[in-house]
């Protein structure tokens, strides 16, 4: 019997002791799984049996939306402690997505001194290093030995998340260094912290640097930890690992988004009217193109009007050379959100697009002038065809490597609504170079 | 002056001491790009200059194809050198990427003990958490307590990258337990290691696992490393968290390029013949798929040779719709990436999109039925685009969104040639909708 099935098996307000000590053996991130899975009453009833520290560590590992929900049908009191026992992060971040009311309410109930360090931590902005830093750092003095900072970290370690780096700061609070437990298991007897970070290229980030930018360098550096200062090069706290794992998840696939149009920032939890607001001004943008496109196919109404097949196949030759142009588009997006930007590569991928452009767009105007022939007995109209498809497959390719790159050069996001400006030239560049090569090998 | 500048300002053979001196003061990350900056010649007369073990760190952090180049120019006696003061993970990476004589070479001068290491680990797919993981792991024996164990880390951590973790193992080396440093600095005196793992639930996982599973599991967990086992619960080794944020980053991107029917794992480097055969099936399914729309157009030539107009008009109704469900996609593939499928959730989704579909819908179709207007007086065509046009966004919408979890709930990758699938439906219906629609309102 899963945790779930004896929750619901459970009669009254009584739970059954095993079940509460199920949760409480789990690790916080299945717990959380566990209790998102509860109706919110049952939530509610779970979480005043648990220990304290166990309901914030669980609480704290929920789906935002959700953490809300339950946070919001506590009693204020339970709300108020189990805030207290969370990391400073983790208790910014749910407070930064409630009420204004309820927020002031729980505020008031925590202690002074976690208060003052909750209302600092709500002014930094949640998208900057300042927003997803940790507060519970351990700070050392640099004439400490070796042996005296493994003592000193022994006796603040229970309050510390992650004590694998110490930081060491000035009489003015500012950061001079970092020591990791492992230089500290590493160093020779006697030598002081000052001595072990003499030659240390130290690297921190100012409070108000983006996080994406923060996640880059901690990926980059393969830390663990990156401290972050004020202006004044102030310690104020650090960005751990495992904060920039998701924020990496998010940004590897916000593209997919950004290139059709729609917001970098949306989820399926979004309100309505929010990515209505994000989607619009580019299907706006979208419809002018295609009115664009439409123009073209207007200039050979004659055409059309005397051929109306053409009409169909016009259709064959567009969606063919936009599929081909998004596959590019994609390839290339992704490389320059993975590697460092390097000019004379990235024209080089255009040419290699170029050149998978060419043999897929032989091979499937082949395939179709065949076809067409099988049924229209038409050459010249197969012909027509086939020499259009290839025409359009390669300024698709080349199009959909290039316009990202294009957008890079100028300075924009290279995804922001690139397919839509890639559609808009096959769709104009194939109307035209198929409506006008057949009005003139079929209608002349 | 930057180091790359200076590196150009030598003079024939001799390098300028400061320059050596700079990379090696830089952090091996960074030497890494300073270093595939050069010219290849430059490279390799630079490696020969710097300490071998910060040589070997610098490869290490440099790009696949910049690695295999520069492994290649440098003699095979420095070469195994470099080999053999690599990470033994990073090692095995580079010798997978090389031709096999290369690889023999090299393997042949390495010395014993480490040859037989890394041929084990190339046996392992390199997709999978045996394929990313390090060997290079503290182990304790369980009778040790807290204060012994610290002091047997502190002999062996200068060969271990991190070691953050230690794991336990019983006589016939299986895995019984892992220590972090912090819960040994939390150990009261005298605690053996045995009584510490008594109530741990230990996660492992088994060699053949797939990396990005490994990955989520890491996420998951905010763990700093997972260990690996064998079908016995033997220790291999360890995958650790800066493995796993680029498996992260490849695998969030990479849906991305299978919606449009690019292959997952296709880059920029990878060669033509590679992508040509990715790409060529869903092309082909798409121009099978365009085909049926095609001949949902040919159904009404007659509408069409009467009234050339619709054939332009038509082509910003599917084009709209089309835009339309690709957003729509794009949102629902990523919250499927994110977070762990509910279904109940995923279908709220569907009927999110359908509200942000219609608002949408309704919109564009004003802003295009007063155009049309506009432009040709013809109220009848003006209401046949309006119509059509919140019909085939509706039909975009949800198809958009729903088409990911229809792929997943028959057990398929959510995003594979989704983009195409979408557009076939919202094109013959659009076309269907519209010239249905305008044959029976304008020309009867």
């Amino acid at each position: 019997m899963s945790v779930k099935e004896k929750m619901n098996n459970q009669q009254g307000d009584e739970f059954d002791g095993l079940t509460a000590t199920d949760i409480e053996a789990q690790h916080p991130a299945d717990a959380a799984d566990t209790i998102e899975g509860l109706d919110i009453a049952d939530q509610v009833k779970f979480i005043k049996q648990l220990p304290i520290k166990d309901a914030a560590d669980s609480i704290a590992e929920m789906d935002d939306l959700d953490q809300q929900a339950l946070m919001a049908n506590l009693n204020v009191g339970l709300a108020a402690r189990v805030l207290e026992q969370m990391a400073p992060d983790d208790a910014t971040d749910l407070l930064e997505g409630m009420d204004e009311d309820l927020r002031k309410a729980l505020l008031s109930r925590v202690p002074a001194e976690d208060r003052a360090e909750l209302k600092t931590l709500l002014t930094f902005d949640p998208d900057t290093a300042g927003g997803v830093m940790n507060t519970e750092v351990v700070i050392l003095d640099q004439d400490l030995n070796a042996d005296q900072a493994v003592a000193k970290i022994r006796e603040e370690v229970e309050d510390k998340e992650i004590p694998y780096y110490a930081y060491l700061t000035d009489k003015k609070d500012r950061l001079v260094g970092v020591v990791s437990l492992r230089d500290l298991l590493l160093a020779k007897r006697g030598v002081t912290l000052k001595e072990l970070i003499k030659t240390q290229s130290l690297i921190s980030v100012g409070y108000n640097i983006d996080k994406e930018e923060v996640a880059h360098l901690i990926a980059h550096y393969n830390f663990l930890a990156l401290p972050v200062v004020d202006f004044g090069n102030r310690l104020l706290g650090v960005v751990t690992v495992d904060d920039v794992i998701d924020i990496i998840h998010e940004e590897a696939s916000e593209d997919m988004q950004t290139m059709v149009g729609a917001g970098a920032d949306e989820t399926t939890d979004s309100p309505v009217v929010f990515s209505v607001k994000k989607r619009l001004p580019w299907l706006i943008l979208n419809v002018i193109n295609s009115a664009l496109a439409a123009y073209v196919i207007h200039l050979y109404d004659d055409t059309i009007a005397a051929m109306a097949i053409l009409a169909a196949l016009m259709h064959i030759v567009t969606n063919q050379a936009g599929n081909t142009g998004q596959q590019a588009l994609a390839v290339m997006i992704r490389q320059l959100a993975m590697e460092k930007f390097d000019r004379k590569k990235a024209w080089l991928a255009v040419f290699r697009e170029f050149r998978i452009g060419f043999i897929n767009g032989l091979l499937i105007a082949c395939m179709v002038m065949l076809t067409v022939f099988a049924f229209t007995s038409d050459y010249k109209l197969a012909s027509c065809m086939g020499i259009a498809l290839i025409f359009d497959m390669l300024i698709g390719a080349v199009s959909g490597a290039s316009i990202p790159l294009i957008l890079k050069e100028i300075g924009r996001d290279p995804a922001q609504a690139s397919s839509i400006f890639l559609t808009t030239i096959t769709d104009a560049v194939g109307f035209w170079g198929f409506l006008g090569l057949a009005g003139f090998m079929l209608l002349n």
